[in-house]
């Protein structure tokens, strides 16, 4: 079980006052939909769990079952089936509009029960003396959208959530085909949420993103549901997240040039439909503050209109509880070196000129 | 300010199904009172902030002031004043009655407010509608304790958070004299509690905790000072930190065998006075899931019996939100085999000699 792999490199550090105080090592692939890597910063070849990172992908049967179109899908609601939502108010709206169109109901959820991400809307449950239901799960919109998917496939909706239900087959299909990988059943887990998240490289995740933002590769009808899916996200960013979180933000200032989705234990993803690339990265240890760090070095790197917007995440700033400036979250030589030649790919000069000329 | 040192080892490793899905690195050192290294697990030698970890040694002006007796400390009072409390009413209770018997008010506190670290208490707070006061804050008893030491001393109390006021160059020369090393000026950062917290390398704090646990090569005055800290967590381990949490389990389980204390961004110290040693390590990036689970594997080699109190924390089995076992937090090969050393050192059998005659 023990390491034998050689380190992967620091990519974030963490400073107070003039010394780094902690460390956050990591790996990151950009990757063009034939597989050519851009950018393999880390040990990209070994098997990790894409976690929520691939929700979007795990919506598919939803769309190819004519599930959305028999029940009328909104946008609002495709995007919240793609989604780690923050439980607000929204969210719940949508999730549960999803379920009566399915004509099921929230007992079907096997997602189990968290606290809304959301902070507000927890303390507005906590001072009502109200328990976190399942519907408030981050994860509950996937879970409506699989069960949507069953119904209109006509398998039995309860039991879904098992790795041997006829529906995460299809699902672990369509991930392994979407990322031209083989999934390996030996290295299939149990998530947060209790569905399967099967474990591929980073690469054949960032292979995956870039053939998800562009179609590239994939049959009409899967890129079709992709296109749409992905539509639906950037249409409504705020379903696919909540409000001032890093994937909601990015995608609301950015629009369709950049598709965005975080998992647990360090894991984010995205796609650049407009330059081609699909990017994917862990943070070793699973935490968020570096993961997001990282992404935005890389896409700032890839997208200069993510410079602005990204201002404050890239500044990094670390406040005390009494609001005094102690450190920063930063990016490490090695992510920085990274970045700069991402900066000078022909790739990216080509893509900013594509962008104009679309 | 970027990494040149070589990359500390992955001291835990985070399972899901069959493979390792995160990693902590880390570094582990284990000293005598004289500065000899029993275990030096990485890079012991970088200055590291302790954080919270030091705070009986920043109550020694509590003591050696005159503090404690001429306002009539009661134990608990003192082991509030070292704590990381969880916020709970009899935290509260005690911090308030310390500020009391020093004449002063919450008004004093400089640490600032957050949420009480215990979900309960959090909860019933937002229940009643409430905000957090600087009293939440896990640190209030310690400004309190400091507050009391600048009384007695005639310091204005006003500003006892500042580096250059007289209580915090005071306890600077305590840190630098218990762990026999010289702090540098350049390295002192802002806590996130506003008080300074100095850099220094993990094999000093190790020495410092060996010495602290047992009066080795210290002033009488201050031997004792430290000896009645330290009494007053082990026979009050609730008041350093809360129900369920690890210090407070630890001790209340182990009682004066074990001095542990915890510091935000994955910092751990301890102290074992009856076989004379300290133990200080670093999470490198600040997880306290990783901390815990290392300090355990070198507590339950020097301290047999500690490891059936331990049993679940080794076992460090993780569940889902429907209470799946997905996973586990466990030691790497590297702190195995850190740990199976000490185990064999003439040290632990000496100590259990020791031990049992006493």
């Amino acid at each position: 079980m023990s390491e034998t792999a050689p380190a992967n490199p620091i990519l974030v550090e963490v400073t107070r006052g003039s010394i780094v105080e902690s460390r956050h090592a990591g790996a990151i692939a950009v990757s063009d939909p034939d597989g050519h890597l851009l950018l393999a910063l880390g040990d990209v070849q070994r098997p990790i769990y894409p976690r929520s990172a691939v929700k979007a992908m795990q919506a598919i049967p939803l769309i190819e079952s004519g599930a959305a179109d028999a029940f009328g899908l909104t946008d609002d609601e495709l995007a919240v089936a793609c989604a780690s939502h923050s439980g607000d108010a929204v969210h719940l709206e949508a999730v549960r509009s999803l379920l009566v169109k399915a004509q099921l109901d929230e007992s079907y959820l096997a997602c189990g029960a968290h606290w809304p991400v959301s902070e507000e809307t927890m303390r507005a449950l906590m001072r009502a003396g109200r328990r976190p239901q399942s519907i408030h799960n981050n994860c509950s919109g996937k879970h409506a959208g699989m069960l949507a998917a069953a119904v209109k496939l006509g398998l039995e909706p309860r039991g879904y959530e098992q790795p041997d239900h006829p529906l995460q087959v299809m699902i672990a299909r369509i991930i392994s085909e979407t990322c031209c990988v083989t999934l390996d059943r030996a290295h299939v887990g149990v998530d947060g949420c209790s569905v399967p998240t099967w474990a591929l490289p980073l690469s054949a995740l960032a292979r995956g993103f870039a053939r998800l933002g562009t179609g590239d590769g994939l049959p009409p009808q899967r890129a079709s549901a992709l296109h749409r899916l992905v539509a639906a996200c950037s249409g409504s960013p705020v379903f696919v997240a909540g409000e001032g979180r890093f994937d909601t933000v990015v995608m609301a200032a950015l629009g369709p040039a950049v598709f965005v989705k975080g998992g647990a234990e360090g894991m984010h993803c995205a796609a650049l439909p407009e330059l081609g690339l699909g990017i994917a990265l862990k943070i070793d240890d699973g935490a968020k503050r570096a993961t997001e760090r990282a992404l935005s070095g890389v896409l700032v790197a890839l997208v200069p209109e993510a410079e602005q917007m990204m201002a404050a995440q890239l500044e990094g700033e670390l406040l005390n509880w009494r609001g005094i400036s102690v450190g920063r979250v930063l990016a490490s030589e090695a992510l920085v070196r990274a970045t700069a030649a991402l900066d000078d790919s022909p790739r990216r000069r080509a893509g900013a000129v594509a962008q104009s000329t679309r």
